[in-house]
């Protein structure tokens, strides 16, 4: 695995705070840090910052993001849009197509109370909505999505995506105002390619926006997305807007990057040594239950347990992360506690219901994760 | 992979309802049949069966399983125990250690209101919980965890259990009443391997019991886990409990085993098609924030959609599906409903925050996951 050896991280609980076991710890400064970097990242590029929600699912973090200078929001389900409204965030983009009878209506529910862009790409859906916004004589604002090579959602870059914009253009009821991609397909490639993916990427969704504009549609946004390629594909001249999402906590992922190391994560799982049947083994109370199964392309196993970088949690069962202890580690004994950097912070998030805001090693609030499973 | 062919299955949820999507549907007829044929399961072989909860997260599904026969319920953290023990179930096996002050101080409050046996494997554990017994005047019944093979928690079977069962039980406030294992090693073993495998580790459990009896401790209680292996483990004499829990619904993992198809796994996600950018290429709106990571030992993909077994759920991101479509396929069109059934269902319900009660397709009813993320 191609790595760059990350710093040491200190824990980030004072050890006297009583904190029951597997919980979510967040350092404020370190996400202040994080927020504030990204915002004056944007700013460097000349780009709007429109953070995905996804790693936090937390209003309160929403309006700090906003509060530095983010210009709203993006979200995928619309009942993260729906708590995000209720929590004071006035600019969503779903980057996400809203499909089915259902979904419309909380959607223009949810334009009474809030600027709402839709991210499309499909005909299909875009005759519903059109449909719909006719019929309640609203209007609505409309990127076209473009696959630039993730092979996910998204309408080919080029003559595709030019198609499904004019095609979309001429539905009463929906303004088309951009384009956006997720270069989700730099996030496997090795660190020193990722730049050039991100800005083919760039390059290829800036050209489908320019030959839509010389098709007629005067289309004013170019947006992109993702925290690893964040540093590259928004330098690509005329992209207007970049949707970052982990960059708030960041997870052993980015580590791969050389971006960070663990002392820039700002939110690790508190868990609890309970089981140690073997000189070489051990148990710790956060299974796939908590830190989930994603795979980290920036450190083996499943988490990086601070002031233990050597020992791997080697497998997780639901409730058993079971961490292999190689010959010279400290060790560890029962009831010790450990935070853990999930590989990848967002799905871990999920699984938990409250973060615990940590300043100077004390728990100063407790905030919900009131967008957590919101999956509708 | 070597996979029987399953007979295929029908969809449980009629087409006239109107349900948002993704939601995890179960259908009430298929529940009661594995709940009804597990319990027969025990009876044949003179065991009680005590279901591990974990699959299904839900009071009113426990006490369906106790009014079957089952002699209590097993759970991994005090927080399922809890919630268990509000909705009505009186007998608790916590399979987990028991860790830390606060954690005890729960124990100690559950055991106000049900009978709790809790599961240890280290001496410094059950230390800390003879001292809380002690302090309490309270004694506290204790299985020994055993490890037969799947080298996760639990001392070695034979001499290491048996001396740690001694040791336990001179502490005083603690009761030594019998061993468990999770035999959790057979689930990677192919198919015509698992009820050799099983039995093996039943035959090591039951020999450490007889150990401990021969040292004068005159335990009565052999429990041991797990549905793939629930056919084989208990059929070995001596064995006096069984601790399923994915057999409640099932999963695309058992397809492996031979014992069932799709036809007999009674939760599945109702998930809407939600983007088709190719012909060979569709989006579900069940990503791995609904659907979970884990792989399966019996299908391909990530879960097996109802109707279209060669449609494979390739990838999945937090909130995209995105299936790949043989040219044989019927095809599917944007905004089509599919009932997915999950690699793993215990994780996914785990995602979720309700089952949706299906009888002769129509929702009967809708229950709260109400132990969903009790992580503690």
């Amino acid at each position: 695995m191609s790595m760059t050896m990350p710093a040491p991280a200190q824990p980030i609980l004072s050890p006297d705070v009583v904190l029951d076991t597997p919980s979510m710890l967040v350092d404020e400064t370190l996400m202040e840090q994080n927020i504030s970097e990204m915002q004056a990242l944007a700013n460097s590029f000349g780009a709007q910052l429109r953070p995905h929600i996804k790693t936090h699912k937390t209003p309160q973090i929403a309006l700090r993001q906003i509060s530095h200078g983010a210009r709203g929001i993006t979200c995928a389900k619309l009942g993260e849009a729906e708590v995000m409204v209720d929590g004071g965030v006035e600019d969503v983009l779903m980057a996400y197509p809203v499909v089915t009878e259902i979904k419309i209506n909380r959607l223009l529910a949810l334009m009474e109370r809030a600027r709402m862009i839709v991210a499309l790409d499909s005909l299909d859906a875009a005759e519903a909505l059109s449909a719909a916004m006719s019929k309640h004589d609203r209007s609505l604002d409309v990127y076209v999505e473009v696959n630039t090579g993730q092979n996910r959602a998204g309408q080919l870059a080029g003559d595709d995506a030019v198609k499904l914009a004019l095609d979309i253009a001429r539905l009463p009821g929906l303004d088309v105002i951009g384009v956006m991609t997720h270069e989700g397909q730099t996030h496997t490639l090795p660190a020193d390619k990722i730049a050039e993916g991100a800005r083919e990427a760039g390059e290829k969704l800036v050209a489908t926006a320019e030959a839509i504009r010389r098709a007629g549609l005067p289309i004013t946004e170019v947006s992109v997305g993702s925290t690893p390629s964040s540093m590259y594909t928004p330098s690509v001249g005329g992209i207007t807007e970049m949707r970052p999402g982990t960059y708030v906590f960041r997870d052993t992922t980015g580590f791969l990057y050389g971006q960070y190391g663990p002392d820039r994560c700002a939110a690790r799982v508190l868990a609890t040594v309970v089981s140690h049947p073997s000189k070489d083994r051990m148990i710790v109370d956060a299974g796939s239950k908590t830190l989930a199964l994603d795979k980290s392309h920036g450190h083996p196993g499943h988490g990086y347990i601070i002031g233990h970088p050597g020992s791997i949690i080697d497998r997780l069962s639901e409730e058993h992360g079971v961490v292999v202890i190689p010959e010279d580690d400290p060790g560890f004994t029962i009831g010790q506690r450990v935070e853990i950097i999930p590989n990848h912070i967002c799905p871990s998030v999920n699984l938990l219901d409250e973060l615990n805001i940590v300043r100077d090693g004390q728990v100063i609030d407790v905030w919900p994760i009131a967008a957590r499973g919101k999956v509708r």
